[in-house]
């Protein structure tokens, strides 16, 4: 952290609404963890697990919730959500780096297509036909933006990855490396014994302050859009089928996969691994557990899962051999209720 | 879209052998869905899913199945399988990329590469020694075309994607971008207590007409090659080990994972997320359903399954503890059996 | 395979401290399979499924176990562990592409970057500020490294990868195609109803010998970095999060996921597949089988599993309805066995 920005936990209480308890003239440049922490930074506390290390921090400052507050005797700023302040805190140590307005020397950027004066296009990068990149938008090293794309103003490709055809993102989208954006859905039809492709015709549409993580991919539509609304973030190698629709604010851990034509609703959290078939709807404010399989349309808000719990191998390889007996064994028990006298 | 080909209803049913219902000079110049379709643009129905658009959808030409195709009082192309017939139409007004030919001016290509003047190699992208692109094919921006590599005659690498060494691609054989084919497999020894790596010489040899989704990765064997005959359709995030064999016609919906060695079947089916284990045989024609776990050979066609049921979390827990204790609970019911008079 | 080199059974078995029997004038120039190999190979016998094409083999020679050496009346290399041997006399005819010093006239250098004049850049590659290449490492075609990266001498991205940031490689590490190390690691706060991203400023410290596969993810730390120990062996699409720590000598194979801050122990062996939640701990020398789900800490060596076995479709929804209702058939024995005079 080469951060060479200071401020005081007065300043940061103020700008944050936060209570300062302890020394508020405690000057910090930088934040760490709490085992980590020295006394110029500021650490927080949010998840009861590091909890024990709280009282033997370092740290200048912490920022803990009002449960944790009292009788430590450190300088502290006390939040209603003690990991959105430290959010808020971190990213002042952490500016988001700022465009490099032009294009690289060793960039290819096809006729036609659209650069703003204040975008960035990375080294290596390639912008195609009838594209457009926004204001303070950035391209990364290699990133392959192919036809009729759009990069919203503020959107930044970090380096790598590729927007293939008809992709259009809203602004300040953040899409981490190997991302793919706009490949051809999985469309297939049997005839006579070989496979035809569907052609695929639609594009990807991404609404303002999306995240898509490292090495996930999302198809463009068959004939309309596949659409990630306002605020979706996505977790690294995760699939998205074609026309699949996430609704906003909905989250997904990593390896998560969406199977086409699937409409997850707004607010969901999708655990990482987990399965979603295509074709179903999932309401709005569902929380789908790591590694489950969503088989068919959900309607109530909740939480849902599916598997079985990690077991020694011995114990499970019995209680696996039974599951496939599992509807004689019920039968047998209806048999023996009914005869028990 | 922006097609240029416009088709009567009449015209349409000649080329395809459908049957016309209705106005046989209504035309169109675009596929639609049902519900957004207008009318100069075809839809169809396949999925019944979709019926209820049918009567409302402003179409100008529907392509239906005989089932769906009476009382419509519509203009129809009534197929055998209007998924197929639709393919056939849509691909009309979306045809393939034709290659540019020639080498782009910032594309590297090594010397000893032998490059076929109809083909076309994009921008940034490279070629590496002693591999040769066949006729017409096409490789993207950014691909990375390594030694002894063939791309046949047709074949199009959209973009970004790799052949590592020793990868040859039938013809017409499509890769989405971010694919990986030709990494070494993961072939490791214990020695000592440390790994060893155990040499990855072998190749990768696609057959004809294959697809391969975005972000998958094809290894290469470790002696002799991975194989995919002809027309074997992968989605993306699918991993395929080394020494793998995919029989003709298969298809994988996306993230499977096949572990070294397996060797599956012509015409199976599998779904997304599910994993095949090293080493075994899979025959011909089997489905295999989402996220299932196929730990030993299958010699008989048909359908096979793993995993249970979605449930809320609160139920899922009750019966997962349960699992747990199967083997206790099957054995206190045969005792209950044999003590019931 | 073009090998130049070629070794009598002798020289082999001297080299390696094995038992020759047979003609030690026999030589050899490539290793093959038991099934593929001609009179000039050589190949071996490790897993016992393959005992039966023993035989048969054409093979010069071949590496075999104590226990399969007795009455074949050919020439072996007897090894105590015939896969080690295998594995080392495959590498004399395999030998690993040494760099071909310099960068080439494509790659894109930042200035500040330091590359040792030993190592090689590839064409159509980048390397950011402030990063360092050592000696003999291959930074391959295609790869972009980002600002603050350490390859370590003797290290090798073969092609595509990306160091995002802040990413130190040991010595002879190998990473393969389309992997991506640094990348943010999924860090997000609620905040009034939207997310906000916690700010990501840790890097990725990875030991020496590692090998890390195609298209796999591992992100950075969120303040502190995410470790990989020496010798860890990752495949394919794995994805790690971020602030994990993954011990010396853990192998992992392809589509594994681990969550952020869990801590993965030395010589673990994770299956294919398999999930492992974010801050737990594993132990050493766990063995997780293929698509298990980690949900809680382990603290005893062993093999760990979690799912149900494959069955036929029909069987399996029925098994699956009464997993559903498991804890209802386990009440309802309890209430017979009560009832059981």
């Amino acid at each position: 952290m080469h951060s060479t920005t200071t401020l005081t936990a007065a300043a940061l209480a103020e700008r944050f609404g936060l209570v300062l308890r302890g020394d508020g003239e405690t000057e910090v440049d930088a934040v760490a963890t709490l085992s980590g922490a020295g006394p110029r930074q500021l650490s927080f506390l949010s998840n009861p697990r590091y909890r024990s290390q709280l009282a033997g921090s370092a740290a200048g400052v912490v920022v803990v919730g009002e449960a944790d507050a009292d009788g430590l005797g450190r300088t502290l700023l006390v939040a209603r959500d003690p990991y959105v302040a430290f959010a808020h805190i971190a990213a002042l140590f952490d500016p988001p780096q700022a465009p490099r307005p032009g294009v690289h020397a060793s960039a290819v950027v096809e006729a036609g297509a659209r650069i703003d004066p204040s975008a960035e296009i990375g080294p290596l990068a390639f912008i195609g036909e009838r594209s457009v990149v926004g204001a303070g938008a950035i391209v990364g090293p290699g990133c392959v933006v192919g036809e009729d794309c759009v990069v919203g103003a503020g959107s930044r490709l970090v380096a790598r990855v590729t927007l293939v055809r008809r992709v259009r993102l809203g602004e300040r989208v953040l899409i981490h490396p190997g991302a793919v954006l706009g490949a051809d859905g999985f469309g297939l039809a049997m005839d006579g014994g070989r496979w035809i492709k569907v052609p695929q015709q639609g594009g990807v549409v991404v609404g303002d302050d999306c995240e898509i993580g490292a090495n996930t991919t999302i198809d463009r539509g068959a004939i309309e859009d596949t659409v990630l609304e306002d605020d979706v973030r996505l977790d690294n190698q995760i699939q998205v089928g074609h026309n699949v629709r996430i609704g906003a604010h909905t989250a997904m851990a990593g390896c998560v996969a969406v199977a086409g034509s699937a409409v997850i609703g707004r607010y969901c959290l999708v655990g990482g691994g987990a399965g979603i078939v295509g074709h179903i709807t999932v309401c709005d404010r569902v929380v789908i557990t790591a590694m489950a399989l969503v088989t068919s349309s959900i309607d109530a808000p909740g939480e849902y899962s599916s598997g079985t719990p990690l077991m020694d191998n011995r114990s499970w390889r019995k209680s696996a051999a039974r599951f496939r007996q599992l509807d004689a064994l019920a039968r047998q028990v209806q048999r023996l209720d009914k005869e028990t006298p």
